[in-house]
């Protein structure tokens, strides 16, 4: 089919080009998926779309911790139960839910909205870096822990984030960084194998973790 | 992440919700589509969400042929230039688009809206066999093009279609079954392979197809 195809409809046309703009889905995927929502009920259609348009005009970012929310203060940053003594900066909202599944965490996060990124053209500014050394110095938090991508940019973020907050009374801490659970030594790289060999822990630590 | 996991925004969890009742899209696939729409500008989500309520509501089918269409009676039944008197039978809409996207029928099109198949109910009077029959008695139809799937089901109904119009003034065809273009005999499956030697052309047919 020819990519610049017209179905005979343009009402199916548009919805097939809106369709194709998500990543991921290319124009033959959205056709699927828009002869699949003809096939169905209305209804199935119309929640759909709704629910996009009201998750887009709905959804804003919470004041504290700009993580995603529908209220002025997300549910997290709310809770009396977290320890509001603890935050976790990550990346991206994504991020949030990715560490929320570990149920490790049990304090607050702040949402940086990306990496430091010269290559990118995405400076310090760019970022919520200012906002969470304000809150740092506003609020009572014992410690930042830097929860950030083990690459390049995560590095440069963490090392910039460490520098601003090091004269302030906070602990900050990172991620523990070496071999993943399940792998084997021989596929693990050079650089995180050294990493493990040089930051390794006492045996009885691993007890007190697990216990 | 959890299969129920809440996002800590109810809007965010219904999008994701209806998201994920599309075919092929996984609960993670669609967060990932969701934070994509919440990342670009508002107008993306919108014009997205808006083309798929309009193209439910809008759409109807062509009461002609059956295929989708923005009016009564959809563009090709509607052409002048088309060949009316030569009706493509086919299963579904896609079909139409598939065999549009050839360039090898002038001819309309007879949208059947699926095949018989007693295993999953599908009966004759499911599918619009009588609006065909109707449509060769009423109008001036020379040739219905039997354009179905080579499989059981797609042949059952072949010969249920050709029962009803064996007795009218209409010449039946069905499509060419044979070896596919550019495949290997040593690939082809046997059945196919077997009936290509059954039903051999003159070698001089296909230059004349092909001038």
């Amino acid at each position: 089919m020819s990519l610049n195809q017209s179905y005979n409809s343009p009402l199916l046309d548009a919805a097939v080009a809106e369709l194709a703009k998500l990543p991921g889905i290319g124009r033959k995927t959205a056709l699927r998926l828009a002869l699949h929502l003809l096939r169905k009920e209305p209804e199935t259609a119309i929640s759909l779309g709704q629910s996009i348009i009201d998750m887009r005009e709905g959804i804003r970012y919470c004041t504290v911790c700009h993580n995603i929310t529908d209220e002025e203060v997300c549910p997290i940053c709310s809770d009396p139960r977290r320890d509001h003594a603890s935050v976790c900066v990550v990346e991206n909202v994504k991020d949030v839910l990715t560490i929320e599944s570990t149920h490790a965490h049990h304090g607050l996060y702040h949402v940086l909205g990306g990496l430091i990124s010269p290559l990118d053209g995405i400076t310090p500014s760019d970022l919520e870096i200012d906002s969470l050394v304000e809150r740092v110095e506003r609020e009572k938090v014992d410690e930042v822990i830097l929860a950030l991508n083990p690459t390049m940019e995560g590095d440069t973020t963490n090392f910039y984030i460490y520098r601003k907050l090091m004269h302030l009374p906070v602990k900050v801490t990172m991620l523990a960084r070496g071999l993943a659970i399940g792998n084997e030594l021989e596929y693990t790289d050079e650089l995180t194998l050294g990493r493990s060999i040089q930051n390794r822990l006492p045996f009885s630590d691993t007890f007190n973790q697990e216990s």
